[in-house]
């Protein structure tokens, strides 16, 4: 039997005003912001708040630049902003949020073109020309994120070493622009991984790239979400993309494509009885999640803003 | 970084008729033995049927007779009922429902208190009674069952060394009597459990009474469920109670005590994924899940029942 070798902290980085909210079809601005003005409240250093994106495919983010113009900015807090081409960088850089320069590659070949209308590999060759965008503009790219990394709806789990080599692939073209990111997030995009693949995947890059940090970025469509938290953070993976609530999967709705990211108060309350340190008020964690399902005006999956806590322990029960 | 130890193997006794519907108001009994019947098809080998409790406290289970009497045995299948006390025994032994000859114990004091009206040394003390009319009727022990092993509400997180202080006196009254169980259930009552608090009272009870194999009863309260039985999974465990579709457990009827066992066929699923066989055809599982929505009239949190399958990898993409 081996010991847990957990870290002691982690950093959860919150996606729900944006990829949660992406998959809903009608909140209002004002409870956007009112959203992300309270999740700046809860400890939450980083908070993803809007996609610049093509607004005739994601009409729900029609209002990015006005949610960035907005916000009431919180000292400590990241307000960021997620783009996938040239255009929507600028628009981000425009719009006077926080920017992670990043790139991406998609596992799966027949999702990046169902997606992004071209072959994974075009989509890697794709990535030099935003880093040389990011040079332009003066800043070094931060972050590569791997899509599908633990499969996809149209090609079944992916194999470790295929996602190993088309990460390959990215940080190719990463060093041909002499840039390499700093972290690299495994995105299990449609939530196809399990605990073991999660572990044989991290444990792979790992031993290749021992001097990348890892990042998850997991959905709980199947509900192993935070099983594969516990195998990331098994693993020493300190960095994890959650939404409250569970924001962006309603499970009832038996839409299969918009299951969420896995939910920060419940990923949070498993580290923090882990004896791992997130920074984050539990409690008022939840009483967001509580205003986020008000918003969307349907059940969300979150299961600790339902429970509450568990009393500590009364020291003479020891 | 240390590597899995998973079970090859791994045995899911369904607990959904029995413990789910308890918490449902109104199912009609021909529902329940439909529900049974289809179960008995999906490769699950151990059924939980049906409670012989105080009908005055527990209403649902007032049909728990003419369930026994009514169900349509299929070969290789053993349908258990379940009791606490020695009248309830002999009405489980009349209906002609398999036995598990069992004792129990509970970690919490004030829980014993509260749900069987003694101390939790009363409780233990009371065991000696039950181990002695298993031998009158001829039967030995088999189980014994640790309940709020990992915490109550009223007394918070318990401490794995009081959990093992508790079951080391039910095994005294055991030994008293010369009976041993051969499995020895560790019982998330309520969901209190966390992956790192089930590793760490699992290796303490391990450690010391090596003979005992080991299952978990674990409740999905706080969205750890299926982390607690990856945790258990990496300690070797391979007996695991479950609940199709996580029935007993309304995730929005706001009934912190409701909150269901863990989902059959979302802990199979992880199971399979990992290489674990569980012996279960997943899609009729998932079939008798959505069969149980029905029944109850209201969502269950099950998610592979409504994520449906990953589709397995095509050779060409590996």
């Amino acid at each position: 039997m081996s010991a847990y070798q957990l870290p002691s902290s982690v950093v959860l980085q919150e996606e729900g005003p944006r990829e949660g909210f992406q998959s809903e079809p009608h909140i209002a601005i004002e409870d956007k912001l009112s959203l992300i003005h309270a999740l700046a409240e809860t400890g939450l250093e980083v908070i993803n708040c809007a996609s610049f994106v093509d607004v005739r495919r994601v009409p729900q983010m029609a209002d990015a630049e006005e949610i960035a113009a907005r916000i009431q900015r919180r000292p400590g807090v990241r307000y960021l902003g997620m783009w996938l081409n040239i255009k929507g960088f600028d628009r981000a850089m425009t719009s006077g949020l926080d920017l992670v320069p990043n790139v991406f590659a998609s596992v799966s070949d027949t999702f990046a073109r169902n997606n992004n209308g071209r072959s994974a590999l075009e989509v890697v060759a794709a990535q030099g020309a935003m880093i040389e965008r990011y040079h332009e503009a003066g800043m070094a790219l931060r972050a590569a994120h791997l899509f599908t990394a633990f499969g996809c709806p149209y090609e079944g789990k992916a194999s470790p070493a295929h996602a190993a080599r088309m990460l390959d692939a990215l940080l190719d073209v990463c060093a041909q622009r002499g840039a390499m990111p700093e972290v690299v997030y495994l995105c299990d995009t449609v939530g196809a991984a399990d605990p073991l693949s999660v572990k044989t995947t991290l444990d792979l890059v790992r031993n290749k790239w021992p001097e990348l940090e890892l990042g998850l970025h997991l959905h709980d469509t199947r509900g192993m979400g935070l099983s594969n938290v516990l195998a990331g953070l098994q693993c020493g993976v300190r960095r994890f993309d959650t939404s409250v609530a569970g924001l962006g999967g309603c499970p009832f709705a038996g839409n299969k494509s918009a299951a969420g990211n896995v939910c920060t108060e419940d990923v949070a309350l498993m580290c923090e009885e882990m004896g791992i340190s997130t920074g984050l008020d539990l409690d008022r964690l939840a009483e967001v999640a509580r205003m986020a399902e008000i918003m969307v005006g349907h059940p969300l999956p979150g299961k600790f803003m339902k429970a509450g806590p568990i009393r500590k322990p009364a020291t003479t029960s020891v």
